[in-house]
């Protein structure tokens, strides 16, 4: 295999053999195909996109360069994704409340990544232990019916390599290569039926609905031709979902949210995906699903999971919130029509609750609550929300807070599920 | 600047700037930008193409990346370039014609690439020096009026840089990559004026007509930019250009043209290049330049300032040509339709006439004569051409030979300068 021809193939808008990409992502692991000639194949590849089956090979690839984990016999192993956005809770929610639907859920969860918070990070703020072992993974299962737990250096070591070629070349923006990236991790867990969750709006990666819609079917179709069950939502991020974001203040709210105590947006956010996982493993029909995972959730049936679960890990169910707050208060009167996620999580990581750079510390004690969301009515000094800070100046903090939201005469109305694949 | 913004800017549509432009070279060429980025900036800019204005930044930077040369002291300075072809010689004829109008024509050549040959190579066939230093050329272009020498190291060090990654990564073929390296050389020896000749068809960079406009238009546009007088012809390569292909026997043919023995074809290639140079400088018309061009050649007017050059570098005029001959005779009867120049230029890489790696030792001894050209009719038996070689099987070579030919029942006609720009 001549490279430079490989790269010609793509670069003319011809489908690659999966012999051509396993070579590729074995030889560019081991060192043997240079970086340059894999940027050069990347941004081709940006140009000109990959079939599904291409696709499919590259993810197959990447998996194969790590570890996986098979834990089927010990029951229905499912798995939910997100592709991340604001205040996104859904896994510390969803997992529980499917273990208590009879599933075993099985979830690889990352570090925060940009603007994003991540739900390792959040579950780290109770002190628990976040990276397991395989063997550990298999015991927590057996136990509570579910895991999350860090994505670990053995899974997927290829999609690491080519993350970092790709974020140095600006080649992240392209769905086959975000859709391998994120399945061969994801697939490394062998699930039975995966759902993703894809975010669309101001605080998700995906800023438009067909950005979304591209991302959305290359996941399902590709985790199909994997012979896997697949669904997605299409779900909206044009504002923080829930009523909190940062790292402790949303395993609170997730607790609460376990006991009954949840806002609207992300009960059905949750209930929806359950709703679909129910129904793409023949348990039952997505309405059925939704009504018994909405069940669980409004009469805390899960919450004891949850909480005996990061105790069993060494976790508290108290994290330390920080008791520095300051009230944001409404600068004019009307209808809130816009809360800026991606302006949100910045401000979280300027608070220090995020990170500029891989490995630094994060305050998981900071955080940012929301009293009023898009289609309330705020009058003027009315609380929009609230900033938990330590460090730095909060009025620099409310002036960011301000930014992010905007004010109009009409009432705005917000569809949460925008979408199912 | 973060080169990575450079990249998405240009990998979305966007103009770079002077300013960025430059910086990249001049960083690349440092070594402060890394290949595998430059090699993602570079398939962006085979996908996105550049602006008549960012390829004369980006030729302007690669040109002051090394030495070049003034001599509009002397005289009115002109240049031609071919994109190169099989059997082209054109720069060895037009130079001392163009001398004999009253030009002084400073031409720096390359070594043969890929499939074609290089001027500097068979200049080199004489024993002639062919790698002068400013104050050389000066003397010579003084003495004859006109040089033509190799490209040094010394000229445009980013074209050489750029050119290796371009080659490992699959984008040589981008019209704004191809024109700013050419042009980096180029316009090293600040000529006033410039005739390009683009070169397209079988035997030829450019395999259609629509490639090689595109490529003269940007040698045109961008030298105009650059202030200088510039003008193209698209001329036709889907056979050898004149009777021969190879080193010294393009010598010996070269001198023979320049007394009056030439082939319709090569004429009409020379004469009508001078006449764009005549034009453009402001001479006079292209009729006018044609016409002198033509009356120089055909009464053999240049040729002693020819003979007398090559001895002057310490060339011999009869540079050894080997006695091993084999004649091809036609297969069958009927009009030569095809003469594939591509793979008669390989034949003679394979007969030692060229190079299959860079820096190989060349047998200038051997080539090819053509005695039928498209457009002629063969009777079965007819002599088409001789194979002149030293080693090897010559039957494996008429093979060859006979394998870039095709025959057909009706006569086509070839219209050997096909446009001007």
């Amino acid at each position: 295999m001549v490279f430079k021809e490989i790269i010609k193939k793509k670069r003319d808008g011809e489908t690659l053999t999966e012999d051509e990409i396993r070579k590729t992502v074995e030889k560019y692991t081991a060192g043997e195909i240079p970086d340059y000639q894999m940027a050069a194949l990347l941004m081709a590849i940006f140009f000109r996109g990959m079939t599904d089956e291409e696709t499919l090979h590259l993810t197959d690839a990447m998996l194969k360069s790590g570890e996986t984990i098979n834990l089927n016999c010990i029951g229905t192993i499912v798995d939910k994704h997100s592709t991340g956005g604001i205040g996104d809770k859904v896994s510390l929610i969803i997992a529980p409340v499917l273990a208590e639907m009879g599933f075993k859920a099985v979830l690889l969860s990352g570090r925060a990544l940009g603007f994003t918070g991540g739900t390792a990070d959040k579950l780290e703020s109770t002190g628990m232990k976040v990276t397991l072992s395989k063997k550990e993974i298999e015991k927590v299962v057996e136990k509570f019916g579910f895991s999350i737990s860090c994505q670990t250096e053995t899974i997927a070591p290829a999609d690491r390599k080519i993350y970092a070629l790709r974020d140095a070349t600006s080649t992240v923006e392209s769905i086959p290569l975000i859709v391998s990236s994120i399945l061969s991790k994801k697939l490394s867990v062998n699930a039975k039926a995966i759902v993703f969750d894809v975010k669309t709006g101001s605080g998700a990666f995906m800023k438009t609905i067909e950005e979304a819609r591209a991302l959305a079917k290359g996941l399902v179709n590709v985790s199909k031709l994997y012979g896997k069950k697949a669904g997605a939502l299409i779900t909206d991020m044009n504002q923080p979902l829930g009523r909190t974001a940062g790292n402790a203040i949303e395993v609170a709210e997730s607790l609460n949210a376990l006991s009954g105590d949840i806002s609207g947006d992300l009960l059905e956010v949750v209930t929806s995906l359950a709703g679909v996982l129910y129904e793409i493993t023949g348990t039952g029909t997505f309405k059925k699903g939704k009504e018994k995972a909405e069940e669980i959730i409004l009469s805390g049936k899960a919450v004891n999971r949850f909480a005996e679960w990061i105790e069993y890990l060494g976790g508290t169910t108290e994290p330390e919130i920080s008791k520095k707050r300051l009230l944001v208060k409404a600068p004019q009167s009307g209808y809130i029509t816009e809360i800026d996620g991606e302006k949100l999580g910045f401000l979280i990581i300027e608070m220090g609750g995020g990170r500029k750079r891989a490995g630094e510390k994060i305050d998981y004690s900071v955080g940012l609550r929301f009293f009023k969301k898009i289609g309330d009515y705020a009058r003027k000094g009315d609380a929009l929300g609230e900033i938990i800070y330590n460090r730095g100046n909060p009025e620099e903090f409310k002036t960011s807070f301000l930014q992010a939201i905007k004010f109009g005469n009409e009432k705005k109305s917000v569809n949460i599920i925008k979408e199912r694949i």
